[in-house]
């Protein structure tokens, strides 16, 4: 299982009037999680550009189970759990002093060959040469 | 059915280095469009206010069929599809001279009360009410 | 004088736990106003890049005189207060309403050569044809 | 003099399609460099509030000097550099490996009472006594 996770905290700037992080600002945690995931296993934006894909999101779902707090100190852990078609990403939010769920969230990302703009129905050998599905 | 559309133009800030808007912006677009929901029935964040809850979103799922460019415009509509026991609501983005759709997404908010910050599992009467489940 | 208006309303993602418009969302604001001025003359991203110039912006300054509240209607102009050497570009926000100033603003751009990057000491004609300064 | 250092890496939600750092997104390293600035001192936004007073942002300049692109490593450095009469703080954003100077900033706040909202036209002490100016 090819997994990851960051620390991050809460800056002013990600609250909303309630005082806690309003909610559009989580795809940014994902996606500094998903990054050091791709990093780990050496297939990030740059090394995409570099395959001749491009991987846009298709799909994100999140769902926000406690809300998280100015100065709240919480990790990001990313773990891949289907790359053979697609690239769906899991991830789980936590409070990093509790341990307790705050968020469970997914991606999923295409293949889209960067020549002929066309979607790949599999995953190229780019990505799953790296997550040894391949 | 209660349903709202609004019309928006891609902004060189949503944009990211593919120059399409960058997936985590949709809240944004998802967000003003649901304010002008709730302001057509008169429950937005003011009036959730003085009846006594917040609403906090739970989930949101967004499927991203076409990417959006500079300057591109979208209409987005937000169409109340659940108000019994929670707030669902579902998106449509579309373009705006071809009628294609973009985008489909929906948020799901639950009523709190703001002063026992206890979950409710009916959808409060200050809610219902104005949607005509009650 | 090249100037040019557009109107805006403050939406909940834009504020922060005040209940004020986040100082650092300003920027978005100017962007838009800047680029319905740069349409106005037909010199937008676009046809930057099709000039062979690109325009960093190298300097902005926002002074904060009133704060922006939500639902708050406002008005964003931006002017062209120079362009021979250098895009200088001068902004007011002012309530809908009231006519009240709320914020004043400039950002300075200059153009690079999009081959060679190198900084261009007077603005290319693409430009300046533009402005009636060539 | 009281200063404090924070270390960033560029994300590639903080691009825009040039492939740098879009502009409007240093708000949010300054104001990060800022409140640990203001932690150090035992003076940030909680013990703003508590101490009855509330610091919005009345001016800020930003100096772009050279592009930040994805995965550079940046130091931002934050100072203040007048605190009696209002609260001034310069930054420098500085390539971690380099030690180039990237970006050079400041911002102003200054002291509104909580209650009657009239502006302070001198800093109360909560925040002079820390700074040593009272």
């Amino acid at each position: 299982m090819i997994t990851t996770t960051i620390t991050l905290t809460a800056q002013f700037y990600d609250l909303d009037p309630m005082g806690v992080v309003w909610h559009g600002h989580y795809a940014r945690f994902l996606e500094q999680a998903r990054c050091a995931l791709l990093d780990k296993i050496g297939y990030n934006y740059v090394e995409m550009q570099a395959s001749g894909y491009v991987w846009p999101i298709v799909d994100m779902q999140i769902k926000y189970i406690r809300p998280i707090k100015f100065h709240q100190d919480f990790t990001v852990s990313a773990t891949i759990v289907e790359s053979a078609n697609r690239l769906k990403i899991s991830y789980e939010i936590k409070d990093t002093i509790t341990g307790e769920t705050l968020t469970k969230a997914h991606t999923t990302q295409v293949a889209v060959d960067a020549t002929t703009h066309e979607l790949c129905l599999e995953s190229p050998t780019a990505l799953t040469g790296k997550t040894g599905v391949a």
